[in-house]
C-alpha cells in the first residue's frame, strides 16, 4: 500500500499527485439522495461496494439506512466484514473450494449470501457451509437481458430454488435480477423499456415460486442508471446501485429526463493531476495517465476549465489541448480530471483524499483495492 | 497488499483467480534476447521498470548486464532503490518540491538522474539537490516526434544543457530522446522511418552540443517496437525498452519482418481466470474483468484455446464466445488471457505468480504497484 498523498488539513496544492480526490459535499449529497429515494419508494438499499471498495464509505451508507453491502468478490467481502459490515451479498457466482471456504469462514462474523446459476455449485457450497457449521444465504440469479451469468427465468429458476431449499447449510433468500447492460443505454426510454422486459422475466419467476409454495423474500438488482424503474416495478425490493456515490463520464453521457443529460447524481470523484510540462501554449501535459484512471470508456474530462480537453492518454501522462478561449496553464497548476469509469479507476488507488472547502478533511484507505479473488 | 494467490509448488488449478501469471521460460528468453542484442550492438540497456514495477525483475535484468533501470515516477524510483537497484533514471520531468525532495533523498543511496524541459525546473531541482548535499544527473528531453514533453532539438536543447552545466547540484548527463508513438506503428517500415526522423533531431542536437563544447555522455530512449533502429543509428547509446519482458496484444498486432506479425519477443504474461458460469454451450463467463487487465487497447485474447474469443468485458467478468470448433469449457476450467496492454495490467496486481512446467516456482511482489506519485 502506498503512503497517503496528503495530510489532513492540507490544501489542494499540497496534495501529491496523481491522487484520487472526493468532493465530500457532493459525495454526501449523492449518498443522501439515493437513501431518501429508497426510503420513500419503500425498497431496501444495498449499495454496491464494487464501486468504492472502502469500509469507511460502506459504514456511511449503512448509517443512512442501507441494509448492508453487496460486492462481487470474496476478497471484497473479507475486507468489508473486517471493516465492520454485518450483512453482505456477493451478487455473483463463487466457484472453487478455496473461495467457498473463505466465504463460509466470513459467515461466522456476518450474514453472508451469494448467487447461484448451477446445481453443482449449490451442492458444493452447501457441503462447505456444513463443514464450517454456518448457514449461507442463497439467491438464484436469473438472466434478465444482460446475457452474462444466470439461469433462464421460470422453471429453471424454480428448480434451482427448490434444490437450495433442500440443501442443508443454505437458506434460499430470493432472486438476483440485475440488468447490467441497461444501465448505460442512451435514453431514459430505452432504459425503462429494458427494465420492463426484465420485469416480465422477474414476474414470471416470482409468480411461479409463489404458486409452488417457495417463499421468495428478496428480489435484488438495479444500478445507478435504472434504479427508479426497478423501484417502481413493485417486483424488486432491494436496489444495488454503486456508481451513484461518485458518477463518471460514462454515466454523464447518457440521457436524463426532459432531453437533458443524466444528472441525478453529482460528480464527486476526481483524479487530481499536476501540469508537468507546457511545451506549447495550446498543449499542457499532466502527470496522470492509465495507471491513475481507467480509459476504456474514453479519456477523462477536464473539470472546471473552459475550452480544455484531454486529447491523448498514455501510461503516466495525459495531453491537454487548450482551445482559443482557454486560460493558460502553467507548470505546477493542479487539474481535476473526471474519470470515464469510476469502478476500475478507484481500483487503481490506495487512498481517497476527501476535500471540503479546498482542504483535506478525510483520508480513507481503499482497503479492497485489488481484492479480486 | 492482497495475499499471494498461490503457494510455491502449487499447480495451475490451485492458483486463486484472477492471478497475474508469468511463464518463466518465456520471460527468461525475453530477458536474455534483449540483453544479448544490446551487448552485440554495443549499446547500454536500461530496461523500463514502468512495465514490471518489481525489484526482483529489475535485479534479474541487471544480472544480465543492464546498467540500471529507468522509471517514470519518483514512487517507482523509491521502490527500486529500496529493492537494491543502484542506478536509476527517471525518464520524465519531475515537478513539485515534495517530489524533488524525495528524489534527492534517494540520491544518498543510488545514482539518480531525471529529465528536464524547462529552465525553471533546472533551477528548482538544483536548489533541492544542494539542500540535500547530493548530485542529481540531469538529461535534457528533446521532442523527437511524440508531441508530449520535451524541448525542440538544437538551440533550445543547448540552452538548457548549458544552464544545467552551470547549476551546482546537477550534472549534465545527456539527452532523453524517446519516440513513444513510434512503438506501435503498424509496419516495420513506418517504425523505421519514424526513428530516422527522430534521429535527425538527435543528430542536430548532438552535433551542436559537440560544437559548443558541451560533453554529451548519453543519448537514451527507444522502446520494444523500435529498439533495433535506435541501436543501429550510431546516435542512441542506451535503450529503455520495457514491454519486451512480457509482450501484450497491442504489440502482437503490429507488423514484424517479412510480412509477419511482430514476434521478436514471446508472450510471457497472462491473467489466469476461472470459468464461473456456462449459461450456454457457446458462452462461458470467466472471473476476470477490468479490475484484472487494462482494456483500453481492446479485450484480452484467449491463449491456447482454438476458436474461443473474448466478446465482452465488464468490471469483474469476461464473456467468452466459443465457436463451432471450440472444445467445450466447463465450470472451474482455467483460462489464460493475454492482456491488451501489459504496463497498466501489471499495475492492477500485487503479485507475479511465476510458473514453470505447470507449477508455481516464484511469487514476486509488484512492489511499485500504484506508486504513481
Amino acid at each position: 500500500m502506498t503512503p497517503p498523498p496528503a495530510r489532513i488539513g492540507a490544501t489542494l496544492d499540497e496534495i501529491d499527485t496523481p491522487a484520487l480526490v472526493v468532493d465530500l459535499d457532493a459525495f454526501e449529497r449523492n449518498l443522501r439522495k439515493l437513501a431518501d429515494f429508497a426510503r420513500k419508494a419503500g425498497v431496501r438499499l444495498r449499495p454496491h461496494a464494487k464501486t468504492h471498495k472502502c469500509p469507511a464509505i460502506a459504514l456511511k451508507q449503512i448509517a443512512l439506512g442501507a441494509v448492508g453491502q453487496c460486492c462481487q468478490k470474496v476478497g471484497e467481502a473479507e475486507v468489508l466484514v473486517r471493516g465492520g459490515v454485518k450483512d453482505i451479498l456477493v451478487s455473483n457466482e463463487v466457484v472453487g473450494l478455496h473461495k467457498l471456504r473463505r466465504l463460509a469462514a466470513l459467515a461466522k462474523d456476518a450474514t453472508v449470501a451469494l448467487c447461484f446459476d448451477a446445481a453443482e455449485q449449490v451442492e458444493a457450497t452447501g457441503a462447505v457451509a456444513r463443514d464450517f457449521g454456518v448457514q449461507l444465504g442463497a439467491l438464484v440469479e436469473i438472466e434478465v437481458g444482460m446475457q452474462r451469468c444466470g439461469v433462464p427465468p421460470g422453471e429453471p429458476a424454480l428448480a434451482l430454488a427448490r434444490l437450495i431449499t433442500k440443501t442443508p447449510g443454505l437458506k434460499f433468500r430470493g432472486l438476483q435480477a440485475y440488468h447490467g447492460t441497461a444501465q448505460h443505454l442512451p435514453s431514459v426510454d430505452e432504459r425503462e423499456k429494458a427494465i420492463q422486459t426484465a420485469a416480465v422475466a422477474v414476474r414470471q419467476t416470482v409468480d411461479l415460486l409463489r404458486q409452488k409454495g417457495v417463499a421468495c423474500e428478496l428480489v435484488t438488482g438495479a444500478g445507478t442508471g435504472t434504479h427508479q424503474f426497478e423501484a417502481a416495478s413493485g417486483l424488486w425490493n432491494e436496489l444495488q446501485a454503486g456508481s451513484y456515490v461518485f458518477m463518471d463520464t460514462d454515466y454523464a453521457r447518457i440521457g436524463g429526463s426532459n432531453g437533458n443529460r443524466f444528472a441525478e447524481f453529482e460528480h464527486s470523484l476526481f483524479v487530481l493531476a499536476t501540469v508537468m510540462s507546457v511545451p506549447a501554449a495550446e498543449r499542457a501535459i499532466v502527470d496522470a495517465g492509465l495507471k491513475s484512471y481507467s480509459a476504456e470508456k474514453g479519456p477523462p474530462w477536464v473539470h472546471g476549465l473552459a475550452d480544455v480537453e484531454t486529447v491523448g492518454v498514455s501510461d503516466e501522462h495525459a495531453k491537454l489541448k487548450l482551445g482559443p478561449t482557454a486560460k493558460p496553464l502553467r507548470r505546477g497548476d493542479k487539474v481535476m480530471l473526471i474519470p470515464g469509469h469510476c469502478d476500475p479507476t478507484v481500483n487503481l488507488h490506495d487512498w481517497y483524499v476527501g476535500i471540503r472547502a479546498g482542504r483535506v478533511e478525510a483520508l480513507w484507505p481503499i482497503a479492497a483495492r485489488g481484492a479480486s479473488t
